[in-house]
């Protein structure tokens, strides 16, 4: 008979994947904070947690699960890209988004610019971070090139490397990508060969994780168009990847168009956007737009990872986006994170030293600082640890950059985020912060 | 500027598992059941609508949304391998049937058999599909070997396939796997040299999809025991991958242990569950136990493919389990599905030809009707195509059977399921496949 002594292999027999897939690099940073009890996190990137809609969900969910007739269809199966009246529902929302992106004077908007995006290429997924994992499956052989901006989303970096995807990264400005350095990549890319590896480029356009910078829509319409003249060279399409996840948490400014919205160039753009952000994490409904092949492609993936998402959320964002409890509890929580926000500005300019380069956004969860290039912010720097000592938490710069042979990885930057703590602490944090920074600034 | 007539490339950017991927076999069945209005579908692998728990769930999610302190949480992002309370009432649920399975007499349950089964190594995942998938990828590199019953669940297939993994087919007897064959084929495997490519055995260890066979626990034993022979060859660890997703919808015969109650076999066995099938699959929560390194290395992908599942649906089920709901509901649907088998049984035994072997479940949603070997009964077969004529739909047989050189794909069989078809259906739809066959068996 069996028994444990046998048990024992040398060897693993995970796959490359499964060997490869690191632990996330903020896992840790997440369970310090909840083994110090009055540590003050400015590092997650969870969302507000007093306006999260408690009593909206519950009405939404009494009213779907009020009968049979309306409960047995939210607790079965359903189709695998997602709920008819939900995928319509989200194309329409995002119509509705562009058209006043387009035609910001209300006069304009009388003259009736109309934007349709069809609810035939809308995909429900788990969240948009299931729609990014699936869409580079899709995509992207291990070996592939993806183009990414230098910072980005550091999760998103962990798939890449997983999968044996290698990223290259191109300058940020404060209004989006650098195109001149864009275009430098895209050459080098050229002349080495290795355009052909080439898949698509990952934008966070919206108040970006983590620099809370905003792509304009100028700049949109440039990446596509040098996308495009480096097509040809690769051999097949090249994709951009928008990553859409903030657009609703915006408090200043106006809205800017989304990339489909370039003419001509639907057929190139990926749009992924959710709804745990702007709604509730907790009930994790994301959607992407694609176009063929890619939607197929994706579908089938799906298919295999979990045949659509569960029924009984996305009724529950159908039912939210149906009765306008969506955009009125969007308008509520834009106030309050401007209102964070301002708590923070204000913190900062209090408490930051002067030589400290505050990126302040228009929305989303994050501002950026930069400190002077030779005081380093990673995690065993004296910066960090000081901070961590005076029980308070922020993302180290570092951990937003790809590994790119082309450039050193910059270690002088902190991802602030403003998202998850209440106002008291958004200042107390900021003022122990500050404290650490003027030893070493 | 860019515009339409540009993007025009021959190529398609997708990856190899992008292309490989093919649609599910079954989704043109699902299609043509939705086109046809009066057909009746024996397919699909759907639960019983009439006993879907709405009323539950109403006043479950009532519950958790009561308050801001119960409802925020339940709103707010989670851990990755799932909230602490409900990987606890997962693995007590779990103890509890292998308690019983373990001491099949009252008396022997009050001497008092203690099985633990450790929540540690419980994940919570987007039904137990996700946790299968995941599973693939932590363990298989394109190429690696997978054994699976002869015939097996069609959507494993699926994945094998576009992953590039290779099934290799054990034959099915009544009471499980024939293990003198998986010795054949592991010997096989033994002398090609690709043993060292063999990763796990697939094994649907109650009322089996298709065929609704459930493996004795002597067969598991069997199993672990012969695979645990072949490892020092292999050079690593052969998992047992037991997906008992049928589980709780017993309605004949006492419960068998799981494979995880095999005396050191532990390290061995990834056992997944869903509560799709019992409670809800609408609220699509899966779970699997994995051993080291196997459990870190699915918890670090499930992080990169959405973080984990939606807090919301989680606390949903760990409500139903903690008020003693969910004990309740399953009773419930045993009698159910209990009683629509008996119609099923009594229909099959009035309108199909004699020679028509039936296998009948003790459980789970199958029948599984073996014509003789001379009958096809394929999509393109005449039975098919004449039964769709009749409104009337099955799983053609062919469809579970792995791409194996070693045997001929078996045409003769099909999967007629009772569960989401009312017990009206079920006759007229038996009758009209009674029909059907008496013309061409």
């Amino acid at each position: 008979m069996l028994d444990v002594g046998f048990f024992e292999m040398k060897t693993s027999a995970l796959s490359t994947l499964g060997r490869r897939t690191a632990p996330p690099p903020i896992s840790w940073l997440m369970q310090t904070a909840l083994s110090r009890p009055k540590l003050i996190s400015l590092a997650a990137g969870f969302t507000d947690n007093a306006t999260l809609p408690v009593e909206i969900s519950r009405r939404l969910l009494n009213r779907v699960l009020r009968s049979p007739q309306t409960g047995r269809p939210a607790l079965q199966y359903g189709i695998t890209a997602g709920e008819t009246n939900l995928r319509r529902l989200t194309a329409q929302q995002l119509e509705k988004l562009d058209t006043v992106a387009a035609t910001p004077s209300s006069q304009a908007r009388r003259r009736g610019v109309v934007v349709t995006h069809s609810p035939d290429r809308v995909m429900i997924t788990g969240g948009s971070q299931q729609l990014l994992y699936m869409t580079l499956e899709a995509l992207c052989d291990e070996g592939d090139i993806v183009l990414v901006e230098d910072p980005t989303y550091f999760v998103f970096l962990s798939i890449l490397q997983s999968r044996g995807l290698r990223a290259r990264s191109v300058r940020l400005e404060r209004d989006g990508l650098d195109l001149a350095h864009l275009e430098t990549v895209l050459q080098r890319l050229k002349k080495s060969g290795e355009l052909r590896r080439l898949k698509a480029l990952y934008l966070i356009s919206y108040f970006q994780n983590p620099t809370g910078v905003t792509t304009s829509f100028e700049k949109k319409r440039g990446v596509l168009k040098l996308l495009k003249q480096f097509e040809r060279a690769a051999g097949h399409p090249i994709y951009l990847l928008e990553d859409a996840a903030y657009r609703e948490l915006r408090f200043k400014g106006p809205d800017i168009q989304s990339a489909l919205m370039v003419r001509g160039a639907a057929e190139r753009v990926i749009y992924t956007g959710t709804y745990s952000k702007p709604y509730a994490p907790g009930a994790r409904v994301g959607f992407g737009l694609l176009p063929e092949p890619l939607f197929t492609s994706v579908q089938r993936i799906k298919g295999n990872h979990d045949f659509g998402t569960a029924n009984l959320l996305q009724q529950l964002l159908a039912g939210a986006l149906e009765t306008g409890l969506y955009d009125r509890h969007v308008a509520k929580i834009e106030k309050r994170y401007g209102q964070k926000a301002r708590v923070m500005k204000q913190a900062l300019a209090e408490h930051f030293p002067p030589n400290v380069e505050i990126w302040e956004p228009g929305g989303g969860l994050y501002f950026w600082a930069r400190l002077p290039r030779n005081v380093p912010t990673g995690v065993k720097s004296k910066v960090f640890q000081t901070a961590l000592k005076n029980d308070v938490l922020y993302v180290p710069g570092e951990l937003c950059y790809a590994d790119d042979p082309a450039r050193k990885k910059p270690d002088h930057e902190m991802r602030i985020s403003f998202g998850s703590a209440s106002e008291e602490n958004i200042r107390k944090g900021i003022a122990r912060l500050g404290k650490v920074l003027r030893k070493f600034v």
